[in-house]
């Protein structure tokens, strides 16, 4: 059996993440997360199917793997371009269609192993509410369509299509996908309606942890979910200040330093060479390699990469990317002030790309997004997304008059004596 | 004898605070406080009055006390309207009028016991410097008359009129409050004028505590009164972390969560279910139920309600109502750059009423009023007292332009090794 | 040998910094520093020259140290009149010139003793890259002459020329000043050159720290100088809570409080009766008397005075006079966006001068001076310089409209369950 792992997705609609499978959860790349998943599991023989854009950095992750990594040529063809691209070195056997960017638990690899009977399986998550997606219209036991999105009320089942795909013997599934009008953008999809009227598909039911990585906000969930397989770890050489506190399962990477008074609270991952500051509070967050999280920093449910320098920030369920720099008493805040929803989510923060820097006491607005290589000056509100590649500045408008006030010098010392 | 409480105020002066009695010290209504102090001076037979906006709460305090409740119809009769609405439950009875919303130390009701020799006496509080109250005139040992606000220079004694009054046998007093007109303001004064011409009035001196609550900032010298009498007490179910330090008299109640780093310096209250956040301190402060002190916050000498949040903030020399939420760097200044009085003290904060959100960075100015649900957006200086129920938001401009600088990758490096 | 101590410059180039001289590092005021180097390198009979605007307080130090103080009237005539004004007092005795602003290390002045073979002597600090000073031109082991800012690769030796002058009986060189035009400003340097001629001067080289302190960044420079001098002592009478830290060589002086959590990382110096809050970060830095660094203060890499006030402040790499006061989340920014250098350097913050107020959440971009008695308004960003005696505020707007929002009661309460 062969596994054709999708990694050629551009990551359009996860902006200003570029390259989703390259984000780091853990402290690893999550296309190594999801290989680990499958070889766990017992599947052995894996093609990754990149895209020109990431061909190089997925044949360097390929390599550590004994993966092969086959380039989609036209990247528009999508899912079936990316199929069509492993054609020859699949042949007739069976083969296993796993999206590289939809994380679920090992039982749903486990699910899908020595399953025998029908020609093709599909991977369907059971749903109690209504999700927008393909749910598997089933009729005696078999699938016998899926249907994109029906609405609340006209759900066929309760079973939504994941894209972990088994089929046996794909000849077929080639020849129909080259017959299928490459115009389409759901040209895979419209092959298995066609393969499912000869051939016979069977749902693989599956109840456990699901996300797919389409929006940048859903970061947040896959961080969770890698930070919840946590077993707590302190690297031997890492410097703790005997002050400082741990708490729960807590990962700390080789010569990350830890300064007084610093409380890491777990689930939490702190990356390599990575510097917590006094009085700094990490929980429930995944920090990545060499970022400092400075002094009376918090950062609370987030995710955040590498090189990325915070100091007296509040970093509250909030996606930064590799390289940022926070000046001290810029703040993501995370909950609307009538505390209504934001994209979805009741506490949502600010997602930015890499290379971006924030001055001191600007405020992101809860859910705004800040594309890469972008500079943000001092003391501004930023209520907008903000493209890759700007400067953003405000109008400081500063009126300077002759200072009339005086002030009394003893007023201080009689203040001095209460404190206490 | 009968105890008359007068609780019918609608305190107009004390805005953004919705009922002055209701406001609780401590954990505990004003108006307790009231009660238990008049129960544990030995006065038992208590009937509070008071209005429409209020009477359902006060019977339901009232049936804690096994205090009456009566209801002062038109309320803009003032105290003697209060004071004729409970005329047939007196009668001949001694009648012992005392003010909610003056409060004494206990010594002023013991001295108001067991008095004889006269036919009504009144509390007469020592001042050595001029205060805008009423003055006792004194001739022969006996009360003469009360000139309101005689201006420094111009006091008839050094004895401020206290709303404790008590009168044996006040018949009269409720003959001569019908005759007066009720266009009067000050129909309960010229009444006890008229009395004092027919029947013998004594000052009962009293050196101790004194504060009346007319305007909101009285709130603080109350909460420091209340926060005084503390014993220190911590509840076996409150959750205090081992890095956590309690100075001084403290009050915890039950369910409370105290976290890492957190500092409380009493005295201090800490309501039921209350979280106080990692880092923060909570220094000579009163905190209502199922509020949060969130990260990094400081509390000091404030008074603070039910259900509100801080995250990241400076809450100094401030009342707080009940439901509010401040973004991170939310700030109440309680000094002026001058340092001029604000309020007739050195350092007052803001005084914000009910369900209030105040955005991340706004700053809010020395002495500002919030009234009940408001809110105001982030990043904004409010200098200005705002009304109940506004939405307050500043002018964002920003200027997006190309980002033209760029980052020497090896900089952050070497100030990585700089950093221990 | 009589020591001729400069210290009658009038500090213009070091605005807002008002009179060198009378900066006090590590609690000693810099012209004492100087005095005491001189003491312990054996030198005893010393003259300052002052002017006008600091010779009183001169006299005050002259005193402790038996040194003389003379003035020099003229001060426009520069270091040839500072010169000149000790005519009368040293005659034909060798005089030794230093200047008061160039700190050098004990090691300089023990070079400049013993000295025999030549007239006159000039330190001379060997420099591997280019500086924009005086160099020595060296011909047969002779100074035959000073070249100002030759520019780079112009360099005529490696050699900067340092005001320590050694002349052995200066007569002749009292008459050369006396001839040279008093236009000039460079009257010292033009009879140097002239007396070069006559006579023969050597350079004696020096390897050692050197620091001018001509503009006032220059102050950081001697901060990190002096505070590497010092050896760890802790006053008897200061109070540290059992939970503060003080980690390296820090220097605790009598009266000083520092309270739980706070962290003195040294070097570090507190002067007397200064405190040091709760969570407050001491790092690298020199602290005047009386001064608080409050709640959640960072005081990095900077330089403060005395009377000096911060609350939950970041304060890097800055010089704040004395007498000043910041409102909490008031921040001094310290790295540009761009991590372009400020001033020659990566990381400079603001330089304050005396009596100076700063206001809630205002940002200060780096580099910016504010001169003394100046108070900036709250919520502010400033990234220009501000003179001395100016007031200076923003354009407030707020829009106030009424508040359509509503907050759902519950979600607080499903939020409070999610906090641990």
């Amino acid at each position: 059996m062969k596994v054709l792992l999708l990694a050629a997705g551009r990551s359009k609609r996860a902006k200003p993440i570029e390259d989703k499978n390259f984000l780091r959860f853990c402290g690893k790349y999550l296309i190594k997360h999801q290989i680990e998943a499958l070889k766990s599991a017992g599947f052995e023989d894996i093609i990754i199917v990149g895209g020109v854009h990431n061909l190089e950095k997925l044949r360097k992750v390929a390599q550590k793997y004994d993966a092969k990594v086959v380039e989609q040529k036209n990247l528009d063809e999508g899912m079936a371009g990316a199929v069509l691209s492993v054609e020859d070195l699949v042949g007739a056997e069976d083969l296993f269609i796993v999206s590289g960017n939809d994380v679920v638990d090992s039982s749903a690899y486990d699910a899908m192993k020595n399953l025998s009977g029908a020609d093709s399986y599909l991977l369907a998550r059971e749903v109690s509410e209504y999700f927008p997606g393909g749910y598997l219209k089933i009729e005696a036991e078999k699938i016998t369509g899926i249907i994109e999105k029906p609405g609340a009320g006209n759900e066929p089942s309760n079973l939504i299509n994941l894209v972990l795909h088994l089929h046996k013997n794909p000849k077929r599934l080639f020849e129909i996908l080259k017959e299928v009008s490459s115009e389409k953008d759901d040209r895979y999809e419209i092959a298995l309606d066609i393969l499912m009227k000869e051939r016979t598909f069977q749902a693989v039911p599956y109840n456990g942890f699901w996300q797919a990585l389409k929006f940048p906000q859903h970061v947040l969930n896959l961080n969770n979910f890698f930070l919840s397989k946590l077993e707590k770890s302190i690297a031997e050489d890492a410097q703790i200040s005997k002050t400082a506190v741990i708490n729960g399962n807590v990962v700390i990477e080789s010569g990350v330093k830890i300064f007084d008074h610093a409380v890491i609270q777990g689930p939490a991952y702190i990356g390599k060479n990575s510097i917590v500051g006094n009085n700094a509070l990490v929980r429930e967050s995944s920090i990545g390699k060499r970022s400092v999280i400075g002094f009376n920093t918090e950062v609370a449910r987030s995710y955040v990469g590498d090189d990325t320098w915070f100091h007296s920030n509040y970093i509250g369920d909030s996606i930064i990317g590799n390289n940022c720099g926070f000046g001290a008493g810029a703040i993501c805040a995370n909950l609307r002030l009538d505390e209504k929803k934001i994209e979805e989510t009741n506490k949502l923060g600010a997602i930015l790309g890499d290379n971006i820097r924030i001055g001191v006491n600007t405020s992101l607005m809860p859910g705004v997004k800040i594309g890469s290589n972008t500079m943000i000056t001092s003391g501004l509100v930023v209520a907008q997304d903000i493209e890759a590649g700007k400067y953003v500045s405000g109008k400081i408008e500063l009126k300077i008059d002759d200072n009339k006030a005086t002030i009394d010098p003893e007023a201080r010392n009689a203040m001095m004596l209460k404190l206490k």
